[in-house]
């Protein structure tokens, strides 16, 4: 660590790691795994060392396709020759700017639920690849093939399948960049709003490896949209903060949703986009109840 | 009839009638009534008398507020001096020039089914409004208050409320012109592309007493849309064709997505949207299902 520390330079980036399981539970028919809700998602100031500077310093061969990580943690098991996760980014990834192998989060040692130590922070990729209590790294000459690099995990169809379909395993592809996405913050759903037909509202957006262009936001069910005011992400690979003052025709029920689109085009779905096995990668857009008293 | 024919000038227009419970099956808890699924819309030629000249000729008293239609159809019950149903519409809408008492749907007389011999056709409300087997219209100082006017029939909330909300009848609003909509019509859901990346798809479209003034359609679930190609309504209250030419970027499942916005800005809903005790208005976008082989 300290050897680290004081051979490279020292880079802090807000960055968002999302686990792509998000929304798994909106599938149809339903998919196995963790049934996240509107799901896990953090946006922390991470602080350490590039990768890139790392790997540029050791050398990296010419057949180098991946880089692997391997944690601390033990497999559930018991067995101290397996792993319970083994996941990689392949070498342009670890390449980039903002691939940190980091010792601190928010400005404080890395909690240990979050990897401490030392872990692998790489922004707007599913979280799985940002490896935990990092002990060794693999440079592979093939795609890495570490646990939860095998089978379906954390993949997609290479192709859009009818839902419920059986996927061949060679037919999947590895999920990289994470979709356009964003959240409502404040208020909470439920809230209650008494003698006033207008609401502030917040939140955050972000687009995986892209940035978030707009977000809008509706209060009739998407008949119509209007603009959230919307913060620069404080870097690449950062969070954005969006707000709606919002002004309700009359008291009543609403739904508020919001959508975000990224720099391409690419906007959230309002339902579950294309099913896939795992359930992954559903983006669609985030709504809240709130009754005008 | 004779008489009707001889007296007034005979006008015909293309006019849309469509069930206010059209998808209601999707609404969530669920509405009674007739579980409508994409639902009864038509679009046919209507030709007849105007109301508005039949109205003016007789004279209207200046203290008339609507006109109520009583059919010769009976009631379920063999009650003679009950009516299935007796609903009404406004003196303005009455006064439209496109409120037909019709004799002939698309150039010929009515089928039995649909009124004959002479039917009210009322364009862009509730079709329950366009009363069939013609016996005789009430011209009303109150709002008419005959069978299917009463309680909650054909009313939505005043103000959007829970889903699964009791409501009191004297909080319920009359459905007028009805909402957006648009329907795929070629080709049916479920069907199969053989050595072939794209596709025509053709449908209609409709918004009540405005016009359409756009269509697009998205092949991703909503995260891009494209423009269809629309015709202009060939009059007033008329439907509009759309049509595609869709190019898929790979194989694969798609669900091809239609959403209509009318001339105020408003576009209908990619799901159900606010829920009502009946189940009324459920003008969410059509989609269908298409496997590229």
């Amino acid at each position: 660590m300290a050897e680290l520390k004081n051979q490279f330079p020292i880079h802090t980036f807000q960055l968002v790691l999302e686990c792509t399981g998000n929304g798994r539970s909106e599938f149809d028919p339903p998919a196995a795994g963790n049934q996240w809700t509107v799901g896990a998602v953090s946006c922390a100031y991470w602080t350490g060392i590039r990768l890139k500077d790392l790997l540029d310093k050791v050398g990296v061969k010419k057949d180098a396709v991946y880089v692997g990580y391997h944690g601390l943690d033990r497999h559930l098991s018991g067995d101290q020759t397996k792993e319970p996760i083994s996941r990689g980014i392949p070498i342009s990834k670890a390449m980039m700017e903002e691939t940190l192998l980091a010792f601190q989060m928010n400005g404080a040692n890395i909690p240990n639920a979050h990897g401490y130590p030392l872990r692998l922070v790489v922004g707007g990729w599913p979280a799985s690849t940002s490896g935990k209590w990092l002990k060794k790294l693999s440079i592979r000459n093939v795609i890495h093939d570490g646990a939860k690099m095998e089978g379906q995990s954390y993949k997609v169809p290479c192709e859009s399948v009818v839902p419920g379909a059986v996927v061949a395993n060679a037919d999947m592809r590895i999920i990289e960049s994470m979709p356009v996405k964003s959240l409502l913050t404040f208020p909470k759903s439920g809230a209650m709003l008494e003698n006033r037909l207008d609401l502030k509202v917040n939140g955050k957006a972000w687009a995986g490896e892209r940035s978030v262009s707009t977000v809008d936001y509706s209060i009739d069910f998407g008949a119509t949209w209007k603009s959230c005011q919307l913060s620069k992400p404080v870097n690449r690979l950062a969070g954005q903060s969006f707000s709606a003052h919002i002004f309700f025709p009359q008291k009543g029920y609403y739904e508020i949703w919001a959508r975000a689109t990224d720099m391409t085009g690419l906007s959230q779905p309002m339902m579950v986009p294309g099913w896939n096995p795992k359930g992954y990668l559903n983006n669609a857009c985030h709504r809240i109840a709130v009754k005008v008293l």
